[in-house]
């Protein structure tokens, strides 16, 4: 038996309808910010992601080539695509430019729990601005967002690129070595980071220095412990943040977010919930246009995990409301089949959602199938009641039943 | 400069609010004929598409190893995953089932007019009924949808693959090739059949009949001219449709769609302003279940291909509203930059989609940015109102001001 490729999932109508729900709630909430959505293919030429990430990425890509040798791979993100569009095709427009997208991501990884090879992102990026006002506004949505989706715990925690690259500027470490050093302080793993330090001719003191700095959490008092734009930017951010009515965010001088094209605010949202998976959003602002051959603009943005958010609403015990159909239409005999597609029809026309009995089946038969799509009423179509233009309308829930009009049946079923 | 691939495209806002507009209508129908959603991945084993459609589907398909050396392909349609999850998932549940998808579906050939190397399919099966009633409520859905996207110029054609089928057993051709013959005749291409026919021994008068056959088109007075089983399905099809309310389909005798999986009645609608590419929506009833490792199980289903319709209501005019933001907040100075954001905060959060300026302009070039966003209002922050809690509001297209309480601004952009 086929199944569907490993790491992957159907998404069957209950968990397609909880999934809709929440997309829509975020998609409403991106447009309440201004934001306006674009949508980029699935698959791109693979030198774009390179480009953003760094060769390593081929490991973790989809890559392939095309019947014209073209290397192309499935998007991993949704960002370096978004920018690519920008350049393309938005370089002109009136800037700062809001867009927001959502939709599959591929990553070929060992799948585990809240980890898909096939997952789904909902993103926004703001292009064109390099302000304050700019990441917080960023901030504010994402956090409005997770909000909006009632997801009770989580945590959002800001920082500064510039705090430990500074840092590790002073403590004498060159430029080539500072990514992967940033890349094990940002999962504050100093016993790996050390070695990488000490290989760079940085003192154990100096070192224990930025371990320090990277170390530290907390509210707004901690930009006190460091000096210069990065903690009177922050505090901006901060005051802007506030003046929206956001709660504040915790304060984290380790967030560097392990990619080299940031270039000043990191933050990231977790959901404590879901233990070592439990990253829920990030983002910062960057630059990425320069490298897809336009100008240099300066951007921000944040990314969604929306099945690991979802995930963490389950925990919580949170559920979507399902639509199910109005009406099931059910002829009592083969005489009455046609006259019971012509009610079918009435309904439809009259914007109730219903459903019809497609097999002539028995009635109890039919009952049961109207009560297992979970129809809120049965339709039951016989002679009799023809007789004067009636139907009878049985209330699934109550199993009350009565002769109803067919002029008056669709508002008889949307009123209830 | 990196492009997006060749074939594919990037959807910029105002492109993609329409698009979404359009996919709404068609979810809202489904919906309303009683059909849930189920999502399936964008790739598959590449071996489900080959047991569909043959192996020369793989001339057309994306197809790469994983990996782990294992042979996938992008979707070229989605029929086929979504049975292959009813096999896996759903075979258990009562039937009939009724699911509808969207999404992107992906084939390698000459992009051209209408044909993109990813483009996007809306689709409807009906799984587990093979009853008259089961296929008139096929097609009724897919001509409800089309008539609720407002597309004005489509024709519906609806045939019986059995007539033709017949007419070539009885001609003698043997049924290995019988699918090549079909195909041709389905193109109306009778020069390229009759070699193909000559082949299998067929006489020139058989031949010339079958060709009649595939040629017949027009009503209901169609099907005296056949006898047997097609002839009483099809007019039990049609009766089911007028009772639906649902406008005579043209019946042709000579539409057999490619496909040899399909089993009876078969349907497609036709944009005639599309020119070659007019095709808009094809369906039919098939099984399929049994060649994933299933039961075999009756289906009938149809898809909508999304991109052309979209085609040919741009080609009669249509237009999709454009949602543009209610506000766009502005600060006469810094002084007042945070206010500003404290109202943007308020407007939001009382569900007035409201966006600011984030790079502290001047007055003329914020107004220009509010209008090039087609901000419907521009709600200005001055100190002098500030003194008593008002702000100025701007009706953009009026170019009318007047002093708002910040208390009322809500109250007063929606009610406008």
């Amino acid at each position: 038996m086929i199944q569907s490729p490993r790491g992957t999932r159907d998404f069957l109508p209950d968990e397609m309808e909880r999934r809709r729900f929440y997309e829509g709630i975020l998609r409403q909430t991106a447009r309440r910010y201004g934001f306006r959505e674009i949508q980029t293919p699935i698959f791109e030429e693979a030198e774009l992601f390179i480009m953003r990430s760094g060769p390593n990425i081929l490991n973790e890509l989809y890559a392939f080539k095309d019947k014209g040798g073209r290397d192309l791979a499935l998007r991993p993100e949704m960002t370096a695509p978004a920018i690519r569009s920008f350049v393309n095709n938005m370089s002109n427009e009136p800037r700062p430019i809001k867009v927001f997208y959502f939709g599959q991501c591929f990553r070929y990884e060992r799948p585990q729990s809240g980890r898909y090879r096939e997952f789904f992102q909902f993103g926004a990026e703001i292009i064109g601005a390099a302000t304050p006002q700019t990441d917080a506004e960023v901030i504010a949505a994402a956090i409005d967002m997770i909000g909006a989706l009632d997801l009770k715990d989580y945590k959002v925690r800001i920082g500064h690129i510039g705090v430990l690259r500074k840092g590790l500027v002073s403590a004498g470490v060159p430029a080539e070595s500072m990514p992967e050093i940033l890349q094990k302080l940002d999962k504050k793993l100093y016993e790996e980071a050390w070695p990488l330090m000490e290989a760079a001719g940085v003192e154990r003191k100096d070192a224990e220095a930025v371990f320090e700095l990277a170390g530290t959490v907390g509210g707004e008092e901690v930009l006190s412990m460091i000096s210069g734009e990065e903690s009177d930017y922050l505090r901006q951010i901060l005051s802007y943040l506030s003046a929206m009515g956001i709660d504040a965010p915790e304060i984290d001088l380790g967030v560097v977010r392990g990619l080299d094209y940031y270039t000043g605010m990191v933050f990231e949202v977790e959901a404590p919930a879901l233990g070592a998976e439990k990253q829920i959003c990030g983002g910062g602002s960057y630059t990425l246009s320069e490298l897809f051959g336009g100008d240099k603009v300066f951007s921000t943005g944040f990314a969604i995990g929306f099945d690991r958010i979802l995930l963490a609403l389950e925990k919580e015990g949170a559920s979507a409301p399902l639509e199910k159909p109005d009406a099931y239409v059910v002829a009592v005999s083969n005489e009455t089949s046609l006259k019971a597609f012509e009610i079918v029809g009435i309904l439809r026309r009259n914007g109730v959602s219903a459903d019809i009995d497609l097999a002539d089946r028995k009635m109890a038969k039919a009952m049961k199938h109207a009560s297992s799509i979970g129809s809120r009423f049965a339709v039951i179509v016989g002679n009799e009641e023809l007789k004067t233009d009636s139907v009878t309308l049985r209330d699934m829930t109550s199993g009350e039943q009565k002769v109803v009009k067919i002029d008056d049946l669709p508002s008889e079923i949307k009123d209830h």
